[in-house]
């Protein structure tokens, strides 16, 4: 199954000059959905790890399946103010200005090995921050798992000390 | 297994006088996070339905891992201007304003059966203002489903033409 067939891309959404890959096609297609989800396993396989990490709120989509089927923890990294406990908290740069994004701070143990998993990598800030929102928890990011990465603008380098899986690049 | 134990509450979170039930410490728990989706699933046996609508973003969190088991497709229902497609809207009264929800006009064919999936029932506002777009694409919501429901906040009479399920009662 051909994945990229299924995926819509919308020219020019949200802005200018970007091409909106809307994977809501592959979500409906019940088939599509659990190709996508047993692609994104087959990265995991073997791996010695703890929880699945994934950020608000397209990340939960494929997070949680995925921590379902392989009995791991799952912890949604939030927008701010989301979450009701105490957080850790990090800082990311947008194209304009910045956001926050939450862990609860008792949701990562020290030493737990955690797989990030999102729909896509672009400029990887966001993952990067999560991962390094990990680490000051004391857990460490094995592995990131993305179903979509855009190439070129700069994911892979942000993440480059962690093992960053993908299914489908443009 | 008894979830109960495993939810935390936060009282007067977000704001005095709730008390907030806090699921992450189910989903950080493997066992915990399929029992709950198991009993969902068994809310779900033996219904003909084809599509599994949930809300942004907790909604998500039990919709799609739902939606991959039973092998039916996920539509997601977002907050405003987050789908990329044509969209139609609903509307729906918060405590203080209104808020928007919005699900792909294409993502539901006429004449399909729509369960819908949420983490939480309480005055059901978001739950009708997806119902009824669902009705206005030609769908029917034959069944939602609930991890918790919050007694006396109107949410059952919200939906009281619809065959509600939920696991949990506070």
């Amino acid at each position: 199954m051909d994945l990229k067939q299924i995926i819509r891309t919308f020219p020019d959404y949200p802005s200018k000059g970007i091409m909106f890959r809307d994977i809501t096609t592959i979500l409906k297609d019940p088939k599509a959905l659990n190709h996508a989800l047993d692609q994104m396993a087959e990265q995991l396989e073997g791996l010695d790890f703890d929880l699945i990490v994934a950020p608000e709120s397209r990340g939960f989509i494929f997070g949680v399946p995925l921590a379902s089927r392989l009995s791991k923890g799952f912890v949604p990294a939030r927008k701010k103010g989301k979450l009701p406990g105490a957080v850790t908290k990090g800082e990311y740069t947008l194209e304009y200005g910045t956001d926050i994004i939450e862990i609860h701070t008792d949701a990562v143990e020290h030493g737990q090995k955690v797989v990030l998993v999102d729909d896509l990598l672009a400029t990887g800030g966001t993952a990067k921050c999560i991962c390094d929102i990990v680490t000051e928890l004391g857990g460490a990011v094995v592995r990131t798992v993305f179903l979509i990465e855009l190439d070129g603008l700069g994911g892979r380098e942000a993440l480059a000390d962690i093992d960053t899986k993908a299914i489908l690049t443009y």
